[in-house]
């Protein structure tokens, strides 16, 4: 059974690369977040790596670190999302196109416009990553002195996907006959008037844009919290999990999996995908050595200011290039903390080696050679700790290009990975059902 | 010195072409809103044919008129332009590509951001045709069950461009150094936060993306209105003008001029452009004959209709293959009621073919052979009631097809429209300057 189980795997485009030293790695396209034919060569190659989808996650704000820190982050600035990713979808064929869109800051009304848009110009390939944002820096691009608390974050999203996807259902799919002959254009009998009025939103409707292609774009999230993991388990085809170990990725997945009958859903109708950061090296010591180039790109002082939070304690009167010293109790999460310690033992990092790690990228990391890296997705697969992965590239291009042109095809011997796409929408790559139509269930 | 002039075109696809009978025309694409094929090959002609630009007029509603004219209708649909644009911007080279975005129902982060966006991607070619919509419909679909009153939209829109504008110049065009030795993304002494506070938005900034490659995306306005020619006066660098007969354009296009001066603005620094429905035929007679069969594919209520209001009385009850009676006197507007009597005498139309006349397209009209279309084009030009047209096309491909194939051809023989595009940027296509940066002059 377990055996039968293929890997999903999405590119984490956030603008391009997560870890905070990459642009300046050598070869690095140090404008890559604002080269469009730079992206689109990122986007053709994951495509010809059979990826399920390109993810572009999303900031709506850019003051949100010191400017010390912010002024040397390749990270501050980035495309709209759904700008890029229509652009994206007329250089490609067959690769989802997966946006982020705040459900703070936007009106359902745009949202499920420009998704379903997004969705007939790429063909059926679009998916909608759902986030309730929480930065209280956007807040202030939006008139908002107060930031929206946790809660209410939540159940305005909650109404927000009701009243996006009841605008996608406004057209029964057979509703546009565009009779020349009669000049009859659609059928008002299949168009269905949504008159929402709820806590957070009166929107009448009906959308003007047909059904899109896969009924409804796939539907993303990424939260962790209780309210997130709920509202993925109510609503989401697709997560983004943040799980550094292979038993936190267990758990996730045993909870979250878990929900679902209860909402008569089958458990494989959401795919949880734990974002994994690769550095692939044709050695071990190779790999290593990349990571560690990459992580002595990441500015100290942020690297510092990483470490401190994880320990909760001010390391920066620390000797950079000693060894992490004796560290007294704190108030700060024991498990990061712990795995701060642990990490710095286990692979004898001096103090500034462990800032730099934990500031350049602290999570899931799959570090060594194609078949390693491999190794550790099938263990993460069968031992049901995920359904594939988000992947974050170290740097780019080469080490998408790494990925896909070394450990794709290791995937692929393993039998883990499609060796090409067998449907044409982002839906079939993932193996979702086409959603019923609400109003016209027929 | 008028002479050496030369028009700019614009297409103007609302979603694809005005006239209500297009989608039913013999070849006519009818889902062609729907089809990104089809726009990309209509995108690709217009590019072959040097048009300054593509534009994409918009509706944020559906019910806008009764159901048993709406089913007949062609334009109840289409995508968003904001998320078709950058599809065409991935598949065209030079061609400028101007969105519509309301001030109304939008937030001005979002929109700084897209068109900044759309301008990198497209390399330049981006334009904001900004409206304070005035469609009550819409208002039903964001929340709002009585619609914002005139002068309150345009106060809005007023200091939604100036947001927008001031995220535009956050940074300076130099404050992205991406030195990778250094580890120093950008200068910090090159960015500007905005941190507006204004009547209707609260906006800290600044804009997560670079100053656009235009400096700014090319502000496009329509508004007829006295506040609207106002505000297009201070503003716009291109008006969408509707300007019926060649006196109208003349009158329009002093006054707009007239009230640049004042402004410190260069009267060559706003191009006015006339909407101009276009039917190209071998022959007068088969141009005309080109034109009633379009108008004969008009639903009858919906042309009856738009003669009722023409006339200022109901009209359905004439006899529909009978001339036009004597009309009474009413509190109509004179010139649209002169003008529907004018246009039934001179022709010679029966009431049906007059009702179907305006209820297909009733604005600037010309109908002809090329050489006829080019003369009249000319006239508008020399005789200073214009800088060029925003062009309508009677159906789609084939009228957009007859245009660029006779009309552009003869235009470039008069020495009156490009043989090739001579800049990047619709800026350079359009002749107009790069605005400084308000906050980093030098």
């Amino acid at each position: 059974m377990a055996a039968q189980r293929h890997l999903h795997l999405g590119a984490f485009m956030r603008p391009t690369t997560i870890h905070t030293g990459a642009w300046r790695y050598p070869g690095a396209f140090p404008d890559a977040n604002f080269n469009f034919a730079h992206l689109k060569r990122l986007a053709q190659t994951l495509e010809h790596g059979r990826f399920d989808a390109f993810f572009m996650a999303d900031h709506l704000a850019l003051l949100n670190m010191p400017m010390e820190a912010l002024k040397r982050s390749h990270t501050v600035t980035s495309f709209d999302p759904l700008t890029l990713l229509p652009a994206l979808a007329a250089v490609t064929e067959r690769i989802g196109l997966i946006a982020t869109a705040s459900t703070t800051f936007n009106e359902p009304y745009h949202i499920a416009r420009k998704f379903a848009s997004l969705d007939y110009l790429s063909g059926g390939r679009a998916g909608w990553n759902i986030v309730t944002t929480s930065n209280p820096d956007a807040a202030l691009n939006f008139g908002l002195e107060e930031h929206v608390e946790h809660g209410e974050r939540y159940r305005r999203g909650r109404e927000f996907f009701d009243v996006v996807t009841g605008l996608w259902d406004s057209w029964a799919d057979d509703a546009f006959l565009r009779d020349q002959e009669q000049g009859l254009f659609f059928d008002p009998a299949r168009l269905h008037v949504l008159d929402h009025r709820g806590e957070h939103f009166k929107v009448r409707g009906p959308l003007n844009v047909a059904r899109p292609v896969q009924g409804w774009p796939v539907i993303v999230q990424a939260g962790a919290s209780e309210a997130g993991r709920q509202l993925a388990a109510e609503t989401a085809e697709v997560i983004f999990a943040a799980t550094p170990t292979l038993a936190d990725g267990q758990r996730f997945y045993r909870d979250v999996k878990g929900r679902l009958a209860a909402l008569g859903r089958a458990p494989e109708h959401l795919k949880i995908l734990p974002g994994a950061f690769v550095v692939v090296g044709e050695t071990p010591e190779e790999a290593r050595a990349k990571r560690a180039k990459l992580d002595s790109l990441v500015y100290y002082e942020s690297g510092i200011a990483a470490l401190s939070i994880a320990l909760g304690l001010d390391a920066s009167g620390f000797d950079p290039d000693g060894p992490l010293p004796e560290i007294p109790p704190s108030n700060a999460s024991q498990s990061g903390r712990e795995r701060a310690i642990a990490l710095a033992r286990r692979e004898g990092l001096t103090v500034r080696q462990l800032a730099q790690r934990l500031g350049g990228y602290a999570g899931l990391a799959m570090v060594g050679t194609p078949a390693m890296i491999a190794g550790q997705m099938e263990e993460w697969l069968h031992g049901e700790a995920c359904d594939g992965f988000n992947v974050m590239f170290s740097h780019l291009p080469g080490g998408l290009e790494d990925f896909v042109g070394q450990v794709v095809p290791e995937l692929q011997r393993r039998g883990l990975f499609r060796r090409d796409y067998e449907g044409l929408t982002l839906r079939e790559h993932l193996g979702l059902p086409r959603p019923a139509n609400r109003f016209f269930p027929g």
